[in-house]
């Protein structure tokens, strides 16, 4: 933590503070400056409250130096993470396509889906039992019964099996069916619910909140992995700003940033990302280009008949282009020696 | 809703479009204007996948007009709600003030501020027994332990205790000891706990999410009611913008637009909506002026050496005459006239 | 400036941090942690690029810590500025209220509204002769026969004329007929003009931009002050958010924010802050009672039938019954003792 | 646009609400619903307030239907628009790289930039001769010196020349050296700026202001088209949001929105869209894939060193990588016939 002096502060209060510092069991390491003085503080663990400074008298400001995450940082644990669904990775150089319609609407729907994200050599298939929907009004997934068309899905088509849990019980549930436990925007600071899926075998998709920070977002992840279960890959799905053209501004830049302060494998959602059909594919293309380790996109037989998300789906044939294109993009760039899973970032 | 479409749509897609309309058993209205045509939609229950329609031949946009809340709304049901909190009355016309620390730390720190509280005459005592924080290291409350400091802060001052539940078990122990459930920011989407609080005998305290909608929060709302529980406050605590010089930017204009659509009572949390003591007092000295049922605030002896939020925490002294100002203002507005509990809004 | 390397960083790469610091003629201060080293700088005059350090081998972070702004800091100047409006003040302790019609329409449509806001006791009269307008094809004010009419006003009811000017010419202009120069949001990084505005004789209005934070809000003014007009008066209209319940969502907490940082006066502007006329006399309450210098207002007689900006303006009686409500708050706070005009903020 | 009546609205209410849209020249359609009747208004041009509605008895809220923007839209234009700048074109269905120094220097500086440029086969040379900065104390650019040095460049390498103009002045020596005027993001609503720039014979490149919606961007097209300058470039360079990540949060989604709703080109700047030079690459070539008809970067012998924005631009190693990568891209979606300069969007 760095505080900075008024230009005003007198020596006695500046003592003040190195003494209220060291007080707290840390060292000062005041600095004077041409026309104030900072005082450096060294040895907390990152839990300090910053406001316990900056109301002292003389204080202009204080500021955070230590990032809090530890588990989730790069530079802590420099082996990038793979992250092995079922016996499939996410994060090893590859691109992790997870394909599926929004929700599970019946075992007819969920096979057609399926046979084409099967086709189209995808790996991993989403499909929502459990819906989490801002009005108490629409439809909110089949449950139990939706789980298990898709351990059916698994078993028929071989594909791995990403969906959602809500709280505590549905992710027992999804336990028993599934191969990777989703936590969505809305929990994402759900901390009973993240400490339950630290305390799972299964891997954990971790999508950003609606207005999180990437801090934020890294500290949810290590509220998983301090209950022992390393095994994350983080989702971009968009962030709320005053933009309306899409339903989310998707924040690509974060694929970077995360590659820059984290060993965890990130990917897009290119579905939520924009909520709306048309810029599906050139925003997943983006994804791909922007070097995330694989993306999310969903698809129906008719979309303009799904029970919900509609409008942000891709029929058979815009899903296989969307496959074709994306695939040709992730081997440009890996030809081009872009640095995916290696340290370098 | 309304579809609007293209200037150059032919009369066979506004044909195609009337017809996808009325198989979806709603009624079409087309109204031919100078440069195109726009179509009203009636009939539909407010869950209609606007994506239906947008990506039909000849769209421009489709543009929803009913609103999906129906409980919570001003104009289905007129009369303004006032909630009971252990028999103390929100959003009867008074001034509510909710004071007390972030969290319980012990029992001589509850009961100091207590005494405070109390001798200021505010009939409400906040205090967290379960924090949900950012980091998984920092404290986290003392759990049923906090609970039961604050019950014997009811019995002792007889204020009424307003508490954080985060999950399903934390309300069955919430029911137990405190007046009223509050239900934080990072849970307002938070459905099964928004389930478990519609089926509780305590009246809920609704804060609303960093970047919710005003419809997603009477939403979220509307959760709770659909499950028989009518005695919610809203509460407003800032939302997250890329301004910098509070933690959180206060929207005010959110009190005259609640209170514009919807009967429920709305207060303002001026601690949690700005996030630096020196802001706090001027805040709910704006919180009071806009016309809100009520403030929130947090109190300590000593902020500085508060476990959790001491940024943003008033002294006994500060808040005493917080409290004597926010009072005078509230006094000016009333006898000024202006309608807080009645339906003009 | 604070440098801080990452946890891995070698000796060898904190030395040639140190010696890049050195060789750009400023004073290194390495501040060994427990995790990592921080590397203090001094004697930079706030115009370093933090990017010289970022892309150093090593190197995790670089903050700024330093303000840029010299001379609307408070710390610097620490007596308030009170800015004489053709002979009446704002930042003297009163509460300014600036009111009238968003354009200047027609000389019947400007006395209507200039005798209403004499007689309720303003000083100060407003309205747009050059207005900027989002869309070519819309209303974009008398140009100077509106500041005819606005000098008219000026005689006549001895109001003092605030008007906007959108570039040199039109300053040129203002400065003949008005006594207040406004510089709207959209113009608040036009540099061209914030310099000619500078080298006015007239005091300034300045606007926050969309999305301004305060850093470039006061830089903003910096322009204007490095030019030798000290005669500022800054002016919350509200930022650009997710939020879409108002236009703008107002930050009142730029009032206190400000305050503290600056020795400038600071106003509110609860027109265009909100947007809506049922939200103006809520939210220029607020503005009293946060202790804002001054608030500003739209009047109309007939605001359905203005030319402009008619969904944000009030009619008569409400202007008047807002007038008496913020007057009484600003007794009440002034009784108080809240401090408007002096140094402790 | 559309005016929707509260369910409580009586019909005295809503003939009231006909009798007003009648009375202001336009033709009412009301349509009774289910529990509320909506009311649609055609012959309206667009520039009608809606606030002149929204306060009227019984009306709960009007909705805007048609944009106000014209000369832009594609539904009234339906050919895409190919901007030629001194014979080289962009928006012809090839990748525009616009490369360069953010500030000229010097002669030597930008000379051995150019030839980077010149040698990686792009066409356009970028280099700011007046800077618009943030603080008044920081390097603002050679002025006309600077023009002269990007003349040469022009001569000697071939490459077409954009720069930006700050005001009328400088429209009118940027007209005298070079082939493209740049307005930058905080002029976007520089209202006499872009009406200057509309009667200049040099192509316009427009980028969207920090917080500007599609449609204000696309309005500020109209201005500079309503003088009767067509040759119009769009820029997305990233919007301010909370995240703090990165300097602006790059909105990508804004390419195929604006290819959706106007035949105008549209690029992406990599440097300010990301402000890091870490990101810039990667999101280059998400600009490539994501289908944008070129991209502009930031290019400097010795970014540490550069006078301006040196956080951001790349080495020239960095750039000649970045060029093969994003025209590998641009070949693979090219070659995958995703229609860029097509009507289809």
């Amino acid at each position: 933590m760095l505080i900075v002096m008024t230009a005003r502060a007198t020596q006695r209060e500046i003592d003040g503070v190195v003494r209220v510092i060291e007080s707290l069991g840390f060292r000062a390491h005041p600095m004077p400056g041409v026309t104030r003085t900072a005082i450096g503080v060294t040895g907390n663990p990152g839990t300090v409250d910053i406001g316990h400074f900056e109301n002292l008298p003389g204080v202009a400001e204080a500021v955070h130096v230590t990032k809090p995450y530890k588990l989730t940082a790069l530079d802590l644990r420099p082996e990038r993470t793979i992250v092995d669904v079922g016996g499939a990775r996410i994060g090893d150089g590859s691109l992790a396509i997870i394909a599926g319609p929004c929700a599970i609407e019946s075992r007819e729907q969920a096979f057609s889906v399926a046979e084409i994200v099967q086709r189209s050599g995808a790996k991993f298939f989403r499909g929502g039992a459990f819906k989490p929907r801002t009005s108490p009004y629409t439809f909110a997934g089949l449950g139990e019964e939706g789980l298990k068309i898709l351990a059916d899905v698994r078993q028929k088509f071989g594909l791995k099996v990403v969906t959602e849990a809500l709280d505590e019980s549905t992710v027992d549930l999804v336990e028993r069916y599934a191969d990777m436990i989703q936590i969505g925007s809305r929990n994402m600071q759900n901390f009973t619910l993240l400490r339950r899926a630290g305390r799972s075998r299964l891997p954990v998709l971790l999508k950003r909140g609606m207005a999180a920070t990437l801090e934020e977002w890294l500290l949810a992840a290590e509220y998983v992995m301090a209950e022992g279960n390393y095994q994350i890959v983080l989702c971009e799905r968009g962030v709320r700003t005053f933009a309306q053209h899409a339903r989310n501004t998707l924040d690509l830049a974060a694929i970077p940033a995360v590659r820059r302060i984290s060993h965890l494998p990130v990917i897009v959602d290119a579905a939520h990302g924009t909520g709306r059909s048309y810029m599906v594919t050139p925003l997943a293309r983006a994804g791909a280009a922007v070097g995330a380790d694989g993306l999310m996109v969903e698809v129906h037989a008719q979309p303009e008949q799904a029970l919900s998300d509609g409008a942000q789906t891709l029929t058979f044939d815009e899903y296989e282009q969307m496959v074709n294109e994306v695939r040709a993009i992730h081997k440009v760039i890996a030809q081009a020696g872009v640095k995916f899973a290696k340290n370098s970032g």
